[in-house]
Order: C-alpha cells, then structure tokens, then sequence
C-alpha cells in the first residue's frame, strides 16, 4: 500500500511537471505487467485517478458525494466504445446513465423504465438523450437470419419489429452498411418516440416542461456525435398513443 | 443561439486549422458560454474530445472502431457520480457497460441478461464486475417505508427481499449511514451471487474458465474502489442453484 | 363419500335447514344461500365437483394425477366470460392454459414464454390457440386516450402499437364495435404472428412439425369461436423474422 | 382411436338416456368423426356447448355479454390439470383468471401485475386466490439440478428462491413426495404474501378493505383444494415490505 501511495505521488509530480518524459511509475507498471490486463489494473487505475482528484481540487469528492444533480439522461448501448461521460466531455455528476445492447426504450421493461422514472420524477433531468452508434453489433445481428439463442433473439426482436416498421426505405439502401447506419439512426428515432408515447413522460411535459428528448448517433470512426431526431418537451406525438387525462 | 452558432463556427475553424497551440479556444468557449448548461454543450464537448483526440492520435477511431474486444462487463448503477470508465482510468473499448438503479441483477429481466449474454458468449468478456456505492439513493429508498409509484416500487422490491435476507445483521447496525453502506454491500454481493446462479454463467465456467465476477462498492466520498466479493469462474454455487447437466 | 356429505352437510346445517329438500343438497345450499357471493362457496363447490368425479368414475382423479398429456396451449384473455376448458368442451387434463389482459404475445415477457416453452418443449402441445373476444376491455381501453396508469399503460402499449400497423384499415371503419372487433381479430392475428416470429417456435417446426398455430376470437354474444387465421407448423415467416441456422 | 370414440359415444348415450331430450345431432357428430384428437373437435364441442347454453337459457349469452363483474381472481397454475372454473363450479362471469408456470407472483412481471391491475382497480375483486395444485411439475422441476435451458431456467429461478428461504424446513422433510408437496404450499404462501407486499395491494386495502387473499393448494389425487394461508385485506405485512404513505 505505502509503495502504491508512492508511485502514485510520482505520477502526480508527473503530471503537475507536465512532463512528456518516460518516469510515470504507475504507468510503467501498468504497461510492463503481465497482470495487467487482469482487473486488478482498474483498482490501480481507481487509485491514480482519486488520487489526482483530490491533488487537483482537495473538495472534489465532498462535494460530489453530497450533490447527484444531474440535467441529462442518457441512453446508450453497452458497448464499449461509447463511453456516455467520455464523449461528451461531462464530469461525474451530470450524467444519469443507462445502457443496454442497441439503446433500447421497450415499453414493458422494468429495468429501464425505473431509471426514466427516477431520472425524471427524481432527479428532474431536463433532457434524455438517446444515442446509438453507428455499425452498432446489435442492431447488424438483428439484420440478419441468425439464431442468437433465446435471451438475445427476444431482446434483438424489438429491433426486428423496427426493420419492419421502414421495410421499404431500408430495402431500397442497396450498401449493406449504409443499410445498417440508417437502421442505427431508425432505431433511435423509434426509442425516442417510444420515450414520448409513454404516459409518464406525457405527464412530466404537461406537469414541468421537461424532459426534452434527443436522438443521437455516434460515430466509431470519428468520434463525432450526429444529431437526428430531437422532441422538445410538448412535442405532438402520434394520437394513438397520446393520452389526454393526465 | 445566434451568439452560440458563432462560437460552434469558432470550434469548426480551429479543428479545420488543426491548430496545436495551447490555449484550447474551445475549451475556453465551453466554460465561458452561458449557454453551456443546456445538451449543446455535450455536443461542443464531444467535438472537442474528438478533435482531441484525433490530435493526439490519428488513426485513433480508425482502429477502434473495427474492434470491441473488452476484457470487462460492467455493472453499475445509474448514478452520475460513477462512471464506470473515469473512475477505473480505462479507455474507449475496453469495458462492456451496462447501468441501472442500484445494480441489480434480477434473474427474469431481459435487458440485463441481454447484455450479460453477449459480453459472455459474443465478447467472451473474462471479468463481471458489479459496481454499487456507498451511499446509494436506490438502496436508501428500499430501507423507507416511501411509496415510490408503481414502476420504481416493483423495482426497488428486488432491494427490500435483499434485506429481508439479511434482516438482523442489518438490523444490529444502529447507525442509520452504516446501516444504508453495509446494504450497499450485501446488495453487491447478492447481485454477484445472482449472476452464478445463472446457468449461462455457470454453463460458461465450465466452457471456458470465465467470467470471473467481481463486488465492489465505490466510495463517493474519497473516489476509491472496495473489492468486498470475489468470486473466481468455478466457485461453488449453492447447491439449490447449482446445475448439474449444462 | 357419505362422510363428505356428512361433514358438508354439518357445516351449512342453517343453510341445509332452509332448503331441506334431498336432491343435491350442497347444489340446492349454493344456491340458495346469501352466503354464495363469498370465496367459501367456491371450496363447497369444489367438495361437490370433486364428490361428483369419484361418483361417476371412482377411478377419474387417480388416473388424472398420474398424467398431463394435453394436445392443446390455450393463450387467452383473463375475461372472466371466456373460460377455456368450459367454452371448447374439453376435460382436465386436455388444455395448457395461460390468460393474460387481451391475451397478448409479447416478446420479452418471460411468464409467457416460459409457459409456451414449457408447453412446446416438455408437453410436446400439437397445438397453440390465441384466442381473443369480441368486445375485449382491454382492446378497447387501448383505443381510447385514456390514462390507465402506469402497470396497464405498459400493457395496453403492445394493443396501440397492433393499431399503428392497421391504423388505415381500423380508421375506414366508422362503426366504434365494428372497429373495436375488428382490432380483436387483428390483435389476435399479431400475437399468432408473434408466436410464429420467436425462434423455439420455429425451431419446434422444424424438429417435429409441431405446433401448429391458431387466431380464434370468442363472441360473448353468442358464445362462439370464430376462427380468423390459421399457421400450420411450417408456414412462411415474414423474412425479417425469419431464423435459418436454428 | 375407435375404442375411445366408442367409449365416448357410451358416455353420450347415458348423458341423453337421463335427458330424455332428442339426440343432440353436433354431439353425435363429435363422437363419430376420427378427428376427434385434433383441434377441431374443440370447435365443434364448442359450437355444441353453445347451442346446449341457449337451449337451457335463451338470454344466457345476451346478459353475459353485457356483465363482467367477478368477485374473484384466481392465479394458478397453467396445468392442464386445474381448470380453475370447473374444479370450484363457477359460471363465466364469476372468475377473472390468470395462469402461469407454478402460479407466481414476480414483482417486475408486467403481464401478471396488469391482470392484478386490472383486477383491483377495474373490476373490484374481492377475493384474489393463488392456487397450487400438490405434485406441481414446475415446483418439482426448480427442485433438481437440471438445466431447463434459459427461458425456464430464469422463470425457475423465482421458485428456487422459495426453496432457500425455507431449506431448513424442506430438508428436514425426507419423503421427497411430501417434501415437494410442502414446496408447493411454501410456494403458494409466498406468493399470497408477494401479492400483499405490492403497493397496489395495500393501497387498495386501505381505500377499499378488498381484495382479501388465499393461499389455496389443489389436489390431484383427490379434487379438492386445501386451504393453507389466507390473508384478509388489512393483515399486517411484514415490516421490510410495509408503506406508509399510500
């Protein structure tokens, strides 16, 4: 532990010299072991990090522990390359995040909708992104004719019931990835409507103004996030599922 | 947002410029526009994180975005303040994530096992680490008597049998913090032991000798990691869950 | 058998008092009793049933209980005026039975799906039935703007999105029951169609040429079945739900 | 084949000697005809049960159509075995009915909490009865080690944890008859108490004084239901589970 405590002392030297030289201990120990890439790594990794919090802001953590405001819900796919905090340069605190394989908003799903739930009539974030990512795996597999086995076949099914929803249009792609990337920004369109043609959020635009809701994809290859789809709080959604009683 | 499309233009033309001096002008927007509250300022951020880290690395989304091969599922809560890749010091593509309201792993839901299925069998993902932290406002509103509305109760249900099984050691604890960070714990270590009890898990284990599965709980208050369950590929199961002809 | 009656007769000596006649008594007690509204009627019922099996055929439970063999799952609406084994003639032992508000099939709901598995895979069921009612509450609950509240607004989401893939059929229908039937029958054809999509389905198909697969709707008004579609093991699967490596 | 229709002809025949009624010509129908296995001898029987209705009641269906007014919720199993109207000798009309693998109650089940719903709060049941039935193949089923592939698996997973919450009283059982037999009424007790853990529930007891609660088991070698738990509206529930605030 006290070795740990020191090498960590001389990453921060490290980067508080701004250095571009070669000495990071941690990070050396990181590179050069063969237990490095065990999870024992992000425990070491854990400890630089708070370590660097509190050198750079010595109340960054009181602060935070009694303080969970955050203005966005996001919705993302699991995968590993779509960081939510990351990739939008947000700091811990201002993202409430729920992630799933191929960011889906299905309308009997417990697990997600109790974080729309607490996120909104909880926490009153001002907006719910939704973003997927193009050549997401999910939504490919569920393009194609393959037998994921029974716990991916029904969640991918709600992609399928998607597919079927823009048959024509995505036939008529003839680029299997182009096909796949419109699929993506589909997909997150539906998510986002299947947001607004839930009661609860009918009930919180009425009752606040809010949330506002956001379909975003974001690109593996750049790193940039498009912006496809966006129902402000009282946008109109489709009579069938508009519910005037609230 | 006349003002605000000026400053976007401002960001586009220093990427175009490919500047590498050491003032961030977008930097300096982001944290000087009053604007910056709203969700454009996620998009600002992300085209800064992007030029980012095209700058320091060019060929940084080329090659990611032809791989996903994480070591690391990720079970965390919903929370803001724990983002799974900040806190573990880890880089896009390197950890699976899924987040719901107090890291539960409930044994009919599809979404969760969705996303344990494929790190498993798709990415062969060799740790599951379920993440809770002290302090959490999911686990605090199981101990109540509050009535949460019906979508939030029939979750935070799956909290309370927890606590029914471990009623007097809770109940032992008189101080009403520890009490909240000894569930945080307990509820870590069911989750886990929820996971073995899986028989994709325990089918996998025999298969492959993965995945490990892991219970931390994240302190808010000093930033650090506490490994409070391990349990390797292989470990015994409770015989009333174990199976024996996978 | 004599004892039974004995005892039946010992509890309800007021109400045996009234009728004192000695045809059925237990019969003549039901009905005339101002107590028949509560749950005791239906254990006393249940004495005379049973009472009246073994009479009939002494032998009739013993070989019931050795054995559950039926041909038939029957997925129906929990309306308490459509009782499956009374309204198809059929005996215990003949028909596996869920019901469900609108006898719906959904794609993530594991009570179903585990009943249908169970059913396909372990009854070896030669036949599935999706049977829906004219003038179903729930269908037409799903028609209206009305706020059912959280748990039913889920539920009834899956009927409004049956709707949106025939709004045009169901709107050139000006007559509400007509419209409200028209549904039933439309609803009834997805959920079959939604059977036929899962993969175990098309699996069974291809292993045993079993089930086969049929939309019934029900008529309170006249208490019968109108069969409106019918998928023999076998059938063409729309090709977006179409697996071909099960 | 021809022994059975033989058999059933028999049966017919004794069925109209104490009518005295002139031949019934659809019952005669279904006991001539070899297709008697397939589905459409529940058509015909059907068709036959109707015409039977109106016979004896020419308004039956009309007044029936217009009234669903139950006093009574029956959750059972979806064994083929426990017709829930014919074992308790209720009319269409009397019993709203939900059936699943092992009558189980699951907080996050969507499909049955809108049954219970519906119940509750549309219909104003008075009575809710989860009933078992002795020997029950799903309770059997979670008390082995086999692997019944995931979708049973998981539903499974509900009863597994019944068994660990009484494994001292079930191991001390050594007769494996009755140690399953005691599962079952186990199972339906916790289920009774899961109904009386949910907010719906307790709200509506206080609003109402309804919906009281029975813990019922069905035997198959005798017909008769046992009464083992019962929880009238207003019962105490345990502590963990109270809420105070409905």
């Amino acid at each position: 532990m006290g070795n740990l405590n020191f090498e960590m002392t001389n990453i921060e030297t490290d980067k508080l010299a701004e250095s571009g030289n070669d000495v990071n201990p941690i990070k050396t120990i990181i590179k050069a072991s063969p237990y490095m890439q065990s999870y024992e790594r992000l425990l070491l990794e854990n400890k630089a990090w708070a370590a660097e919090k509190v050198a750079d802001d010595p109340d960054f953590f009181n602060r935070l522990a009694n303080l969970q405001r955050p203005d966005f819900l996001w919705i993302g796919c699991s995968d590993s390359r779509v960081p939510a905090n990351e990739i939008t340069g947000t700091q811990p605190g201002e993202i409430f995040v729920h992630r799933n394989v191929a960011n889906l908003v299905v309308n009997t799903d417990v697990n997600l909708l109790s974080v729309v739930d607490y996120a909104v009539n909880h926490l009153n974030v001002k907006h719910i992104i939704v973003c997927g990512h193009y050549g997401c795996g999910g939504v490919q597999a569920a393009m194609t004719k393959r037998d994921y086995k029974p716990v991916l076949n029904m969640w991918l099914r709600n992609i399928k019931d998607v597919i079927r929803l823009h048959e024509d249009e995505l036939n008529a792609i003839e680029n299997m990835e182009q096909r796949v990337d419109r699929l993506v920004e589909l997909n997150v369109i539906e998510q986002v409507k299947n947001l607004a043609r839930k009661s609860s959020i009918q009930r919180a635009w009425r009752a606040s103004g809010y949330p506002h809701l956001h379909g975003w994809v974001y690109g593996l290859k750049d790193g940039l996030i498009n912006t496809v789809f966006e129902m402000p709080a009282g946008s109109p959604v489709d009579p069938i599922y508009e519910l005037d009683d609230l």
